[in-house]
């Protein structure tokens, strides 16, 4: 695998983070996950505004306009054979750079990007069964909660503990026991006959096929309770690479019938 | 400086940290700052139990038994001629290590273990003005509130406000609006003549020197309203290197009497 590093194309071997790295030694940075298919890269305007607004908010520079990004893409693409593939997942990410000890960022950062990729598997995702995280909560508090930080400890408790329930993933709730999102995608549940998505101020991180779903007006954006989630007849997952369907909640099977024309 | 990287002792120019190791792309692992005074690592117990119990709760396998992790601190000053230093930090990181994308972590990972160090200052700090950050929460709800996890986004942001309007460091409240801690240190404060630091489940990190001051009966555990903070007469502030008193809190000064023995 061939890795895009600060400017350089370089076997993944030969990559080195520095271990001064402040997305190493204290989760200081941010990271964009798309989908490129046939080397385009799908919804790339809204993963790069997405980015430098994350960016803004932990007041990391971002070291190439937009352009040097999407070239940097491109050639990661590229440098793997994937720019011809049906699906590839990308995987950008900035941290703070090198710095000495202490909280305090450095006052002139040399901020570390690195771009990897990999094939997308082709087949549609099978439905998944979903449980509700009772070990952890997405602070809807934190700015961070509307950025895509690098901090994913949450997640990853969330993640353990549906795979220890033998689930697919979970549902994370926020600090007010709504539903906020699972720990990999944006979540749409069919309630009482209409389709509604966790608001950004109940901790839904803002996806760009979310933004995109909105946009065409599939859904609306309402708190999500847990009586609302107990009597949702559907539910999908929506992430970067693609939509899921939900097969279950917490046990509770929900229909499978598909989702009309305007989610595709 | 030469750094302690999974058993070996390299140049830091020389050490690497793959850039899919999941403390880089996830945040997904944790740490401990100590002190060293000639050569001695202050509560070293306190620390590798704290270590092995966050491990725990991120099922992270601890790599070495405690001779072996004290063994690696010892190293690394002696490596760095700080074995006989009046005052060293020394900072240990554990992380998942390596791994495919994704937020399922490896069957078997291979963690990474670093142990960095560098002198402390020798001089006394000087009191640190305070101000209540109010851009970010400390997410009580969660256990990682609880062991020192990598993901220090939210303290970075407080840090950063802090800085911003000329203060040294900044008090987090809790997701209720209660004091957590600061960015780096625990808080004691002294209010209506009783000496009292928020307890772990309002956010505070169970930090070792204020585990020990628990101990020795100086203060005793309280939830710290925004009321109490306005009208505490003294503050000090303790983490693994010391004490620090504070001079002001959202530009009020406090007094700066010196805490009587027990403290020390």
């Amino acid at each position: 695998m061939i890795v895009w590093l600060n400017g350089a194309l370089l076997p993944v071997d030969e990559a080195c983070i520095a271990p001064s790295d402040r997305g190493f030694t204290l989760g200081d940075g941010l990271f964009e996950t798309m989908r490129a298919e046939a080397g385009t890269v799908l919804r790339r305007d809204r993963h790069l505004a997405r980015l430098r607004s994350g960016a803004a908010v932990l007041g990391i520079p971002v070291p190439l306009d937009d352009a040097g990004l999407a070239g940097a893409l491109t050639a990661v693409l590229t440098a793997n054979d994937l720019a011809q593939a049906p699906a590839a997942v990308l995987r950008l990410e900035l941290t703070r750079g090198p710095a000495p000890g202490g909280l305090a960022p450095p006052a002139e950062p040399s901020p570390t990007l690195l771009v990897t990729t990999r094939a997308a598997p082709a087949a549609a995702p099978a439905p998944v069964r979903l449980v509700t995280a009772r070990g952890t909560r997405r602070n809807e508090h934190s700015p961070l909660s509307r950025i895509k930080h690098l901090g994913y400890g949450d997640m990853i408790l969330a993640h353990r503990e549906a795979s220890g329930s033998g689930a697919d993933d979970a549902i994370v709730l926020n600090t007010a026991g709504h539903v906020a999102e699972t720990t990999i995608s944006n979540v749409f549940l069919e309630v009482d006959g209409a389709w509604v998505t966790p608001p950004v101020t109940d901790g839904a991180l803002p996806g760009t096929r979310r933004a995109a779903l909105l946009d065409a007006g599939v859904a609306a954006e309402a708190t999500v309770t847990l009586a609302m989630l107990a009597r949702a007849r559907r539910a999908v997952l929506s992430n970067a690479n693609g939509l899921r369907p939900v097969a279950s909640i917490d046990g509770r099977c929900l229909s499978l019938e598909e989702v009309p024309a305007p989610w595709r």
